[in-house]
């Protein structure tokens, strides 16, 4: 499995409920897509929001999120990490 | 306290020694800014490097990378999140 880093533009002023309900409606589907949704974070004032996810490619990724509705703007790979 | 996500750029090709380095760089003086880096992602391939911290303000969160040698070419401070 791959870590990915998905970024949505233009969601200026999401709120709370809006990103709990998009992030239900991407859990309720991804197991189709052996995808999982770890978290996502999201900056009202700039509209940026990023979901941390793994799965088995960037397509399976955005189909996810299409089909949630949502599609992502951006999907990076993450090859590397540390914490 | 608020959680960041700060972005850099033009990384193409970073290793995970360099990224490892770069991350003990900023958790050697981060305490000195009340900051912490929870974690930090890398995609070579687009250069992309994404870094997950705490912290008092952005400034803050940006002085701590100037001064390890790596600032960020955007820092959002993020005001929801969901897991």
């Amino acid at each position: 499995m791959t870590l990915f880093m998905d970024v949505h533009h233009g969601m200026q002023g999401v709120s709370q409920k809006q990103l709990a309900e998009a992030h239900r409606a991407d859990l309720a589907i991804e197991r189709e897509e052996g995808v999982h949704f770890q978290r996502a974070w999201a900056d009202p004032s700039s509209g940026t929001v990023y979901c941390l996810s793994e799965g088995p490619s960037e397509e399976a990724v955005q189909r996810v999120h299409t089909r949630a509705g949502h599609p992502a703007d951006e999907i990076h790979p993450l090859a590397l990490s540390v914490s």
